[in-house]
């Protein structure tokens, strides 16, 4: 219970499928001052109003598709959040006064695919590492992917739903 | 070449390497009018702008998951482009007149990790089946993830970069 990804009351874990569907390639590394999540800014909004700069290091092998990446200002960032746990369905958030969620209805790392998908500024581009201001992640979290982030087509503004 | 996933010139295709380092399951199924990819809206905003309802179907085993979810009224949807090959570093997208850009530089289902997040105007919630209007993705795509989407969070306004 230690790291924080213990059951808590009313917590729900389910049973996970025996095989996997698909696999993924880590293609590189992130480089943050944080080593301990107790650390870690509490979200994308705190990392960027704390400027905290942190580095993506591309391996060798994909450096090519960094081609003209530095042209844009804002990437999207694909990430594996790899110490979390992945079998709870409903959760109990820590600030949540016990109330009870379940795993889609909360951003938390715990998830059956810990994938985290944020969008950084990107503040220069030096051969296989990026530098970058928005991430909140651990020293080290494995990368899966970077895409150009547009605001004028990507963001939501506009589209509010009825609910 | 006829999937439309063939090499053009110019562009160049990576050894992926031998082994994965992290795997996936598919947590449900994306139902859309579209079943071949030049079928599909060109982008999310076209979607959007179509109205085009499709719906989410969440696996028996996550359901649970859902719990809560019919609170919000954007989603972020992550999902598997199962089609795409996987190997190429820079290309030359159809439409691009022979530039030539890195993988990373695109937001092309072809890329190492084939995980596309969109975000979506979620309309309704019975049971396990969501219906939402954004998605541009062919019938049948395999889900990976649904978190909530928080404009004034999530968003980039206002952290534009020096590029």
């Amino acid at each position: 219970m230690d790291d924080g990804y213990g059951i808590r009351q009313g917590e729900v874990a389910i049973e996970l499928p025996a095989g996997f569907d698909a696999c993924l390639y880590f293609i590189g590394r992130i480089r943050t001052p944080w080593t301990r999540r107790e650390q870690c800014p509490k979200s994308a909004i705190e990392a960027r109003a704390a400027g905290s700069v942190c580095t993506i290091e591309v391996d060798p092998r994909y450096q090519a598709g960094l081609l003209q990446v530095e042209g844009f200002s804002l990437l999207q960032v694909l990430y594996w959040m790899d110490q979390a746990r992945r079998d709870l369905i409903i959760q109990a958030p820590r600030h949540g006064r016990g109330t009870l969620h379940g795993t889609f209805a909360l951003r938390s790392p715990v998830r059956p695919n810990p994938i985290a998908a944020s969008v950084v500024e990107l503040r220069k581009v030096e051969g296989p590492r990026l530098t970058v201001v928005g991430l909140d992640c651990l020293d080290g979290t494995p990368l899966l992917d970077l895409k150009p982030w547009f605001e004028s087509r990507d963001e939501a503004v506009g589209i509010r739903g009825p609910v």
